[in-house]
């Protein structure tokens, strides 16, 4: 299938208070999240390399040693293994852009 | 710089009405796509793959040979290699991802 409404696709809490919903191509994913007002995503790393767009609401990135107060129609781009937490100062909804695949969201949503 | 606001970056008139601004990370590019209602991109091919993201307004895409009339809070996969076209049925906001990075649009819009 080539086209998808959001809405339909299944989604998944992976961390509480972040409830994501997944497209895969080739060699990206691209994750859509609602996350609630106080959600934290703790500091971790991975080898993809990933950029965050911030659609609605206002979200607090930290990205090695600098965080920022992100809101509607910002962006920002996390290198491979750059460490990364984030905080939702009100619900939000992001999306955030994948590479390579993530292969755990695909096992966890399929 | 890590972090961006999207309606601070250079926008570049790609092709008659549809202007786009872009990020760049490692592997993929992210363009922000602000079209005319009634624009038209003709029918191409490039060798990214490319995820379309609309965000706000009405966008007629086809891929190969199957057309839909897109709104916001859809997407849709193009395959690297497979020809595409698009007309904005009314003023647009499109998020397109690609992969790997477009150096033709690094380019323009540096």
């Amino acid at each position: 299938m080539s086209f998808f409404r959001i809405s339909d696709l299944k989604e998944v809490e992976i961390v509480p208070g972040f409830k994501g919903r997944f497209i895969h191509s080739a060699n990206t994913t691209l994750a859509y999240w609602r996350m609630d007002k106080g959600g934290v995503i703790p500091v971790h790393t991975h080898v993809h390399e990933m950029i965050v767009n911030v659609i609605e609401g206002t979200l607090e990135l930290t990205i090695d040693k600098e965080t920022q107060t992100m809101t509607g129609g910002m962006a920002a781009i996390i290198p491979s293994n750059v460490p990364h937490t984030a905080k939702a100062i009100t619900d939000c909804f992001v999306l955030d852009v994948f590479h390579p695949v993530r292969e755990d969201y695909k096992a966890k949503s399929s």
